[in-house]
This record gives structure tokens, C-alpha cells and sequence, in this order.
């Protein structure tokens, strides 16, 4: 179980976009090179974001891309969300219900009207997963990245920029 | 990204056990009809989670499988990782040091010497998903159970009780 490696590529090209911060949008290609990422497979994940609302896409020849909405209002769960969907970690299939336990259950709908304490419990956890994921920004990443490898920004924006 | 369905089958097996309580062995035959699983997978999840010292195996015929602990003792975080392993939901792959932006950077070393402020931030997240889950007990989860659904106790008694 592990979240796809589009979230990783999302989250770095996100971040080179809030350095960059001159609202200039950034071509597919140049965004890919950035990190030597396959263009067309960062590009579904580019749309994805777009769809999600992280980012705008510029159509024409000076086109690309550029966030949507300031870093400080792009969670790291918004990004997760948008790149690997909404589906919780532990898909509950009811399973309690089946077989010679399900149908000892005397009281089949009673023993079943309330949610399954493993799915309950397993749901706990998630939350606590997506609380840590929401409450963390791209900008706080930014701000933690800057603060341990200052050369980072300006070294974004020498390969990214546009001049 | 999700859980194996091992995990779902894992946790009620073992749920099972603990209400069984009497220390009796039972055979995947019988564990698996009680929640009508198919017995060849289930006995790969149960020898995983002979692996991880959360089941003994005892053989014979009239062998089978028996917790290896008490029910206060298996955390849903030992199930988890006895059945789905132990990699992380976020595996970084340092692509920061990649590409064009990685070239950028004049003191390469030095702009990579701490961890990436994406997986540490990813890192941050899956820590509060395991403490929820480590600080969850089986015993917890029967606990719900029987308050909320009092009959599935015996039933589970009845249908893999040894007599």
C-alpha cells in the first residue's frame, strides 16, 4: 500500500511553482525537465490539479501552467486528493455480514445497524492521517525547505524561470 | 492506494479469536467459513501473522490457529504491518536532486544534506496514522463490538465454537 508516485512529482512541481511566484505560466516540458520527469505522465497529473482547482492552465504559445490559489491555501491533502482520488485506505466490504458468523447473527439487521467497529477504528486512523495532511501547506513545506536549503529558491527559479 | 483486503480478513479472524477465548486451535477451514473467505489466501494471512507473533500455529489434526497473545496486546498497527508490510504510504525518490533544478543548486550537497521537506511532511502524516493505529487494541475493537452489537459474541461462539 503506497500513495502512486504522481503525488511525489505533484508536490515537488507545485512547490517550484510557489517559488517561482511571478505568475508567469510554466510549460509542461520546462516543469518536466525540472526534475527529469516524464512529460506526458506529469501532464495527466498537471491536469488533475487543474481539475482539482491547485492550478490554472494558460492555453497558447507562452502557456502552461500556474497555481490557482496562493501556497498558503494548497494543503498536502488537497494535493493527494486530486492526484490518487478520495478512496479511504481501508475499503470495508462488510464481510461481518457473510458466511457461518453472519449467519449466526440472531438478530441479523440489529447485529449490522450500527458501522463495523474494524471499519470504525480503521476510519479513526485515517482521519488522524488527513488531519496531519490538511493542516500542512505548500507553503509551510516551502517555508521549511528554505529554512534548512536556502540555494533551493534561487536555483528553482535560474532552471524554471522564464529569463 | 488502499489496504490489502488481507488486512479486512486479518483483523476479524483475529477478532474472532479473541472472543473465542477458550485457547482452542482452530482450523482455517473453519476460520475462513465463518466469514466465507477463501481459505488458500486466508492461510497466507494467517502464517503472516504467525510471522509477526500475533498467532500461533499448531499442528496436528486437530490443529489450527490460536492467538499468540492477548487481545489487549495486537494493535491494529501489528496487523497492518503483518499483513501489508512495512513501507511507507509515501516513498520518496529523491527527485529533488534531479533534473534541471537539481543542477541548479551550486552546493549540491549541502542544499540535500537534510531530508526532503516533502517526505518529511508526508513522514509527518503517516506518524499520526500509525499512532492511531498502534494505540487501538484489538481488545478495543471488541470491546465496540460488544457494545453495539451484544449477540455477535456467541454467534461467533456458535459457528466456530469446537462443540
Amino acid at each position: 500500500m503506497r500513495m502512486t508516485k504522481g503525488v511525489e512529482w505533484a508536490v515537488h512541481t507545485l512547490l517550484n511553482l510557489a517559488w517561482l511566484s511571478d505568475d508567469e505560466p510554466v510549460p509542461t516540458a520546462r516543469l518536466a525537465a525540472g526534475h527529469d520527469l516524464p512529460a506526458p505522465y506529469l501532464h495527466k497529473q498537471l491536469q488533475a490539479l487543474v481539475r482539482a482547482g491547485l492550478l490554472e492552465s494558460v492555453p497558447g504559445a507562452r502557456g502552461g501552467f500556474r497555481l490557482a490559489r496562493a501556497p498558503e491555501a494548497i494543503s498536502l491533502l488537497d494535493v493527494v486528493l486530486a492526484v490518487d482520488g478520495d478512496e479511504p485506505l481501508f475499503r470495508c466490504t462488510e464481510i461481518r455480514r457473510c458466511g457461518s458468523v453472519g449467519a449466526a447473527c440472531p438478530d441479523g439487521s440489529r447485529a449490522f445497524a450500527l458501522p463495523c467497529a474494524v471499519k470504525t477504528a480503521m476510519g479513526r486512523a485515517e482521519a488522524a492521517w488527513r488531519e496531519a495532511l490538511a493542516t500542512q501547506s505548500l507553503a509551510d513545506v516551502r517555508a521549511e525547505t528554505d529554512a534548512h536549503a536556502p540555494s533551493v529558491a534561487s536555483a528553482v527559479r535560474r532552471a524554471l524561470g522564464d529569463g
